[in-house]
């Protein structure tokens, strides 16, 4: 599996795959990759001739009390798995190759930003927002691969992309989950087996949530004390636990169209995130 | 010449160009093109194998008083211009088509743009940032051209382009002039003749300034000085006269390495800018 660390040596690749008349795509990441991952790379794998797997730990998409210093990190095992799926190229930059010292740009999407995620974890998003910018203007994919998991981060993604002009398509693969309903997420691996069986109520929640829907429940209020109920069964500290229009992110009171069922918690000191899509026009 | 109004349009013929193994420039404007402009045109042809004019007056970087509703506009005439210069397409989009009412999306150059013409023109820079950001994405260029003349928004562009990894290359062409020294703008339009011989002094104060640099006057207090006495005397209305850094814009004690002279004035109800750039190290 090659592994580049340089911005130069990245692009090289991908001009060289241009001129062969590959199509280019991208997923990026941060590395300890599960099989959540692995769809997304199957994905782009299937979807575009040249794939390319960014692994960036990237620091401004950290508060200050997040867990940037002990992220998971392997990424010898990172490039067997890409090998295995098929992808073309990792490209693994240290933090002074994509923040030189005197950077001072970003990119910033207002509004769908300060709901969700966004109230609890300040800056976050800003870190998003730049970091996908510069992979973009450095890979310059026809498509770039993220997963519904991280909801709120596809929708704004899609949005800056859209105002931005951005010159590629952003492709959103369904989450992966455990056999017993847990969203794969890297961050699971800070979960004690007590943790990780209260950690399970969450998607219970979703998944009765999305049952009632389907049953006729359209109170939001109602799908909401429904799901906290279920939640309280355990150790789990809600942060938030909303239901939501998709386009604005804002709470609705009535399901109707396209609603985002999402919730984060803390089980233990472990910050997790799930959500369900829900439309209502299909 | 040929004029395309829609994103999609200029997409298209951009997309045939590079299908032709043609290199691509821009050079972005706001019409009511002049002399200052064409030089920009000129280097472009010269640079570039398919060059795309823009013209779009940009809501988002006038501030709420600023002269937005009264900017000079003449697309006929500047389509001539264009012709004759040698350009390839000019893109001129309404207001909706580069800003559809979702749009939320800002790009932010942090501070350099608190000093000079950002320290009073509150978001200005925002939005230069963000509809460069979009134009650039709209048409892929190789290069991209701008004038001295607005010597902080090359500077400013030019760190998001570096900090965004863009794919692209800034070029800065010299400021154009009158031959007695007035800096070619489309807002001198908006001058009297008693306004314009004032409005002179300016650019008289900067050449003064070169020269006194010349002759070994490195201490800016006194350069400043000496500007604000030549400017005293007609009816101009100093808003900023600083001698800065042109990495930090940050005023500087002592002329050393590179620095930009720069003087915002108001002329009337015109609001003028002009500078010099200086290199101790040539």
């Amino acid at each position: 599996m090659e592994v580049v660390k340089t911005i130069k040596d990245v692009r090289a690749a991908v001009l060289s795959a241009r001129a062969d008349g590959k199509t280019i795509g991208i997923v990026p990441t941060m590395g300890a990759l599960h099989a959540g991952h692995i769809s997304l790379i199957d994905r782009a794998v299937a979807d575009c001739d040249f794939v390319v797997i960014s692994i960036f730990v990237n620091p401004t998409q950290f508060g200050p009390n997040e867990d940037f210093d002990k992220y998971p990190c392997d990424l010898d095992a990172d490039a067997v798995i890409c090998e295995k799926a098929g992808a073309d190229i990792i490209f693994a930059p240290s933090a002074s190759e994509m923040y030189p010292s005197q950077n001072s740009t970003w990119v910033d999407v207002d509004g769908i930003t300060d709901h969700l995620c966004g109230a609890s974890r300040a800056g976050h998003f800003r870190g998003v927002t730049t970091v996908c910018t510069k992979l973009f203007n450095v890979v310059c994919p026809d498509q770039a691969f993220f997963g519904q998991k991280d909801a709120q981060q596809a929708i704004v993604i899609k949005r800056m992309v859209a105002d931005l002009n951005m010159p590629l398509e952003i492709v959103v693969c369904p989450t992966v989950r455990q056999q017993d309903g847990l969203a794969l997420s890297s961050r699971n691996k800070y979960l004690s087996d007590a943790e990780r069986k209260d950690a399970l109520l969450i998607s219970k929640a979703l998944k009765a949530c999305d049952k009632a829907i389907v049953g006729g429940e359209y109170d939001a209020e109602k799908l909401v004390a429904l799901m906290k109920s279920i939640i309280r069964g355990g150790a789990v500290d809600i942060e938030y636990l909303s239901i939501v229009d998709t386009r604005t992110l804002e709470n609705v009171s009535e399901i109707e169209g396209q609603v985002l069922v999402a919730i984060a918690a803390r089980v233990g000191k472990t910050r997790l995130i799930d959500n369900i899509f829900v439309d209502l026009n299909k």
